[in-house]
């Protein structure tokens, strides 16, 4: 992995990541040329007994670009500076200009209120996946999918070690039935002050069953869905993907090593290699499914950056695409949302058959 | 409030709530003949330690309805019949036809599988608002809106008192954009086999602060709330409506009674009123905002039906509407559904303001 780190003129940061050398003379650009002036701030929800994140002035956007203007597309004219310069990189990662977390200097103190505030400290990054804004994740060639997976390990990495920061989730948000607009394939890394609810719940539950039984939850699981095979969408040596048996979507998938990783920089070349091309597997069947780009929310799970030690901890991916059937989506409701009680009217076993019946091409 | 109790003829309960007395000759009409065969199973998640409903016949609905036909209409030509009969009733409520709780007598046992599954029982009920297909719930008279209330507390005593039943949920999903196709006003009462995971967190974080301070939070939220004055949208001598300082989504509202009552059945006659006051302002408002109906969904917390004492719990309603401005919804994404983290680009305070700005008549 080759890299190259810049600076915005807006004094942001921008890291180039290729398979081969990158020229040493690119220069970052930026689409805006003040600094940054960031300053979220959280408050404290105190009947679920969780953070929000306020930043007001991300609905202040006042740039608005022409609908042809992909800010994620390398520059070509520098009067109209996108976020990326031409070159041979092959993944880049950079500031996000309207972080949901992060303080510029100097920013303000947050409000008091009648609940307890705080600095809204943590990161956003923006990672583009590709020079091509007509590619896909999917479709990328397998050791660009690695390249990413390294990548995705150095920023858990450098992030997790600092301070401020709790947690890390690399994320992709596809389509526009989940609120994307830009289709330049990207995908963003929250960089959390907190361990957030969701992997603070899960991790809570894998280590009441690590100190009970020696082995997390998602150890098990696996090892009962190698051992059934009926919902197994991918297997290679070292990783595996799934359609689990408690799906909350009807086409959701997880991804995983086989053997417990606690996170991308933990991964040995040869899991990388296969996990990359589990990814690769089931974005290939998604797009295969209906064939047309299935839209889908990935998340992926690593080890709380708290300075603790997680042996509980397993990398995976959890992935959540929004329709039911070919054009009726999955609205999360009443049940869902205000109880947090998920129902399917599908079973996994059956979406599971759908898509182990996609032939793919790696 | 009065009450008819009927049977439909494939076996589902239906009970008519009037303001008036109600013709006791009225028969129960059902669009569908055969008893209902329902048979959801619950699956344990092993890695999020919370149960997921499965009721597969759902999406096999053989009965597929005409454009114009609306189910919740009372029934004109017995050739065609709806859910509802003809006569002088004002709420009604029946069980749902395609329930994702609930197991008819006989139904098979739940599949033997990796996790742990189990018969998903409860209840899945429809709460038809009133008999007019084009009206809203905010538009009804407030004493239409108070017998509601009253409805929403007969129904939670009744399946509370089940052995099978630790939480009911009354809830509407209104619009086009939270999923709902029939206009009709209506809602659903879920009743879970276990405290829901929302739920069952607010529960736990509301006694933890019981037992330090002999008040649950809401109690004081609602205290500094009306101190402060600044994001109150309604305040009565019994309930309030407020913006939350720490809303998730930009149009938020929680409605309360401002002395803590554990549930629906618990209130007084003046407090029903003055929360039927609060209610009926606050959807008023929404609709004025922007001269539409909004969507929004709408969720009333109660105390859990467990058999165990819940001095911490205070009735109210989390209202979310899914748009951030006139044109542009609010995505659930990465951050919210993958880490349980909402990241807010509006304040609570200037969309106070907005709602504040509306003028209802009552």
């Amino acid at each position: 992995m080759y890299r190259l780190e810049l600076t915005k003129p807006d004094g942001r940061q921008l890291a180039l990541y290729g398979r081969q050398p990158i020229d040493p003379h690119l220069q970052a650009p930026s689409p805006f040329a003040e600094p940054l002036n960031a300053s979220a701030h959280l408050r404290w929800h105190p009947l679920r007994g969780e953070w929000v994140t306020y930043a007001a002035y991300r609905q202040g956007r006042t740039f608005l670009p022409p609908p042809e203007y992909n800010p994620l597309a390398v520059t070509r004219d520098p009067a109209n500076p996108t976020e990326l310069p031409a070159g041979g990189w092959d993944v880049a990662v950079f500031d996000n200009r309207f972080p949901s977390l992060g303080q510029a200097p100097g920013a303000p103190a947050p409000p008091e209120l009648i609940v307890p505030t705080a600095p809204a400290a943590g990161k956003c990054e923006v990672v583009v996946f590709t020079q091509d804004p007509g590619a896909s994740l999917g479709a990328l060639p397998l050791d660009h999918i690695e390249l990413l997976l390294q990548v995705w390990g150095e920023r858990t990495q450098r992030l997790g070690e600092r301070e401020d920061i709790k947690y890390v989730l690399p994320f992709e948000n596809r389509g526009a039935e989940v609120g994307v607009t830009l289709h330049h394939p990207h995908g963003q890394i929250y960089a959390y002050p907190v361990v957030p609810p969701v992997p603070a719940r899960m991790q809570q539950v894998a280590q009441e069953q690590y100190a009970a039984k020696g082995r997390g939850p998602l150890d098990l699981l696996i090892e009962a869905e190698r051992a059934s095979g009926e919902r197994v969408i991918y297997e290679g040596p070292h990783a595996i993907a799934f359609v689990p048996v408690c799906a909350r979507y009807p086409y959701e998938v997880w991804l995983a090593t086989i053997e417990p990783v606690p996170g991308f920089a933990g991964l040995t070349p040869a899991q990388r290699a296969d996990l990359a091309r589990a990814l690769k597997t089931v974005l290939l069947k998604y797009d295969g499914l209906w064939q047309r780009p299935l839209p889908y929310l990935m998340a992926w799970y690593q080890a709380a950056t708290d300075g603790l030690e997680h042996p509980e901890a397993h990398l995976h991916a959890q992935l959540y695409p929004p329709y039911r059937t070919r054009d009726r989506l999955k609205y999360l409701a009443g049940t869902e949302l205000a109880a947090g009680f998920f129902a399917m009217d599908a079973l996994p076993e059956e979406k599971a058959r759908e898509l182990q019946q996609v032939e793919v091409r790696l």
